[in-house]
């Protein structure tokens, strides 16, 4: 079980970085769209890996510019996580910093003409802090600051929330899914990047789940990183079948959304 | 149909604005819980008050703290509105100066001794912002900066987003309901500021649906400011039976959470 | 003796927030201006209240608008008391927190045609950083950076510094009135709010004087919170003298700054 | 009438940037106190220096010093004027950078030892933001940030407010003085830098009154940079009487704020 | 002519998205120092890719992680690079962002135990933010501020810059090597990254050279995004030879750093 | 051996601070480029000025202008110097603070219509953080942000690097120059402030090298606070050969720059 060769690198192609400036002058003659992915690097448990959050969203947003001839803009690999930051290795951004990252990345895309911004996220603490960057992105048109820009539009996807993939994940773990360190992307880290995946006895079973504060807090409720999850189930099989289920809505998604341009 | 008013003068006695620093100080000896309603000032409408996302939470919490003893903190009554500022009276905070506010009225008590913040919230813009907020002030601990200060814990309630509100308002209004200047809102603000109401012809009778963006941007789409809503069938009888069911869930979401402390 | 219902409700009549989107833009037909209560929540020694700086600017503002017209914003009830930290109960916002603040209201209002805005103030500790804040809006226009907007206009008015307020209550409380904890503002609290008014023993009588620093040199300067006051002279009555005496003035001030427009 | 060459160079001698940190670990031993001018660099009509509002703090600070002893630290030049952008040559910090400067420099000394802050201002329209500035770096203790620091105090004395300032002022000008390009300034630098003053024809003779808004606005009103003064009246004698009067104050005024460390 | 595939995947393994929290828990025992790649994206000729500056120091990080055992964090691969934004694809943090950024991943890995920081870096432009961010972070202990943090080490190193690829660039490719898309670093991406090379004619055949100011006038003196360069000298096997190069010393200079923790 | 008045007095004429807002009118005729001393205030070893930094590119500032006719603003005098603060007397802005320093100086010197700012440099701790400033100011075009605004030029001369100084300080000092404190800046002090230097005892008479970090790092690597110098060499005759050996080059910079707008 391992990720398509041939898909990985028709979304190679669709890469930003592995463009040329002309390229992107040429994209944007007949579209003003642009997908953005991004994640965390945070803990993931005794075995999942810290570039989780950033790794699904990549190997997606391969599979979606594959198919759909979207184009990619770098990942944002690390995000919101102050609460993972108890545990090594993880780093985080401030609130306020992913509000001023996010600012500074649309308005350079926008100067250039960009009209569209299509997240595709990896990490649900992420989720506010993106929200709260799109209207303060929009506030500069609002106030009457940047009254000649053009309207910007945002959509913010998690994949794991797409329905198709809710679905897949409670067929396949149900309560044993969680919600930190979760059946679901540990899966599809397997099947994206399987060689890489570490094997280490996890007690109890099922982590406990609770609220989340601050990263002391966290990991005395969460000793080993997990939340209700038992990732021992992960496989790369499912990560197939969650990455073929995340593809077929996510590339749904774009279509509409890039069409509208 | 009018709201109670022994109960609001009861729940006016648990305003802190209506206390002494002596009183606080001996409420910090059995609670280190506080509630803080947040709103929001901004168009719902051509019926709906400027101050509707404000005034609900704010008789909710007169009520919560009659029947529990809750403390009730100054409400934030500007919040983070800038796809309503095309509308004359909105007022909005940007994002990042809504993350800190919150920030200094929570360090400003926590400084005090209180560690658990319980916000009533009458407007869906603010969520995202303050979930960022609370991450924002969590990260001073969670970078080691603050790393004396005891680690806080929110809790953040939206009142229409509460199951008994959610169920109560499907049965009354079903579709008309809506999105923006719904009758669940409309009706609360009926029951409790009755005279007030405005009555002016509406077209469509259900407004247009779509998503958010910029100001400019919302007024082309949503004309006269409502979404999805039809706020004609609001009410103060409805307005009374949604002010109890909300007052049902939130007083029990109080009484766990304070009594955690 | 207790405030005048009607003059109550007619104020009440004329918040922002009690009005509807549609009402705001009929009145920029004929004025360009708005007044802004601003206040503080802080320790008023044993006895005062914390709102008592936003519940004073409260009531003038209704009577000002029941006599003129004027249009109400939302209060600003936390203001800049940082040195109050110490005592519970307090909460401040950090001057450039409230710089923030004030720009976003002002700026949300001035998008719409607001040019004028007058702000009536309770709390001494604000007036720095509303100065300040109004140099930082006026900052945009003169660096050119926002040379399209209109030059808009402040003013800003401390309502126990009107010259009728300082003449009565000289008279009314000689060298008890103190700096912090006046007579005065715990009058106008006792006429407006009289139910709420608690009786604490006082001791000494006059309470010190002296220079205001951080929130701990506060606390051992001022050990009940009190600036040279002694606020058990402090009545309905006297509150009542005083609130005419503002009135009086400040509706004076209105009508010439709104006429201005 | 020129100023007096010994008194400028003693006071030199006291420039902390004219000794090396031996001599300031020295003075740390006696004393906790420092001596800050600071001013602002802006138009003062077709012939008062732009440097005004600097060069006369500077010069008083020399005076003070060489009869007190106290350490000079270097003179802030740029100040809060933003209202005077209009006028080629003048230059401004916003409001918030002048915070931040004010608080960096504060804290730099105050990592050394240093605890009072004696400010001599040239400029009214800094006064505001100093005192947010002190309210933002008390405010690092005051929400229990810093708590391990001592407990900062500071003096804001504008040296043409002190008592015998305004006596003699008023004795030499009366009405002429003004608000702006005051007499007294301009004879105070026609006393220290005599021989760059300019003439030119002024009309009207008495400058134009009104309130101050952006730098639009304020050259519109006083078309040229004058606020109610008649600086033809200004000349050195008249400089030298109120240098002695301003000395007379702010000497006493440091030795009462110096001795209490 | 192409990259080792085994370099490469030795490399992969010590990238800390790969690894999981254990892994860093062990790393720290025995040291204290993390790799940190940055660079940016920004045009890079007609030809060049636009992720050139991340790209190299990437493949530059896995090398001397196979050769070292360095631990490789998430490459910051958005820098400052506001002059290129004239350019489609072209993506900048303002310097105050990249700043925040530089801050927030230091502190993050700060307050797990890392003390040496050692960025391999792919862009000029970045150079002077990046030393200013490691003042900005270093200045929390030079304040006082926290002082009980460990003192914390950087060093920068650009590829580019490293004594031995001078020599070997100055050797291959003479005057021709320029100063933005040089030879070299579009021959290190064809040896990295060969199928994604584009070919496009190039006139004049060496590019202009210039001072660089704001986009506007980067675009009007360098019309094709090149500086003095004529990149179709570029070719893999002049990258093979300057990534040995670059190896060498930054293998190096990795050893000195993270041997004295 | 003592600095020429005469040259010193030309030189003061050319400065904004002692001239009227009517000279920079009509200068701005026949100019759009203004020169800014910019230094710093921190420690030089126990016999060097605290002020070097700002008194170094203020003396020469005075001589370029009294040459070439340049016009001079204030000298920005504290600079970017935490790493000096654990000696008493130094002082610094933090990297975000200067920023915004230049920021608001260029942009306020710049509404009014100059366009090239030659900064005079005394401190390499500066060099990054202008640049970063340079950045900073230049992307409010480059973003589309402030597209009306003319392009701004920008260049930074660091005095003690011109090649006709470094070739003279080669000459007289040799290893002995250092990178703190050198010979040079205190020999160009001594030529410029001759009679307020110190004499103290140094020891070792080289001081030690090696990497800077935060302020605790510095004093206990380099505890008199020398780099690799011994200032015992410096003297007049020396300072005046590098005063003209800078005036030499800086002149020339000037002129080719100045000539351009």
């Amino acid at each position: 079980m391992a990720q398509d060769e041939r898909t990985w690198e028709a979304g190679e192609r669709r890469r930003l970085q592995l463009l040329t400036w002309p390229d992107i002058e040429e994209y944007l003659q007949s579209s003003r769209s642009i997908l953005i992915p991004i994640g965390s690097t945070e803990q993931h448990g005794p075995t999942g890996l810290l570039g989780t959050d950033a790794l699904c969203p990549e190997v997606l947003s391969r599979g979606i510019a594959a198919r759909t001839g979207a184009l990619i803009a770098p990942t944002l690999s690390i995000g919101m996580a102050q609460h993972h930051l108890g545990f090594p290795g993880s780093i985080s951004l401030r609130p306020s910093t992913l509000i001023a990252v996010v600012r500074d990345v649309v308005t350079s895309l926008a100067s250039q003409g960009f009209e569209r911004f299509f997240f595709v996220n990896g990490h649900g603490g992420n989720i506010a802090t993106l929200q709260a960057a799109f209207s303060e992105i929009h506030a500069d048109v609002s106030y009457g600051m940047q009254s000649n820009r053009p309207s910007l539009q945002f959509q913010l996807h998690s994949w794991w929330m797409m329905p198709s993939v809710r679905a897949r994940s409670a067929e396949l773990f149900g309560e044993a899914e969680g919600s930190h360190v979760t059946c679901s992307e540990v899966s599809l880290t397997h099947f994206a990047h399987g060689p890489h995946m570490k094997s280490r006895p996890l007690s109890p079973k099922i982590a406990p789940k609770g609220p989340i504060g601050d990263s002391r807090d966290f990991r005395s409720r969460f000793p080993d990183g997990r939340i209700g999850s038992d990732p021992t189930l992960a496989n790369a099989e499912a990560g197939e079948t969650l990455y073929e289920a995340a593809l077929e809505d996510l590339c749904a998604a774009w279509e509409e959304f890039a069409k509208t341009a």
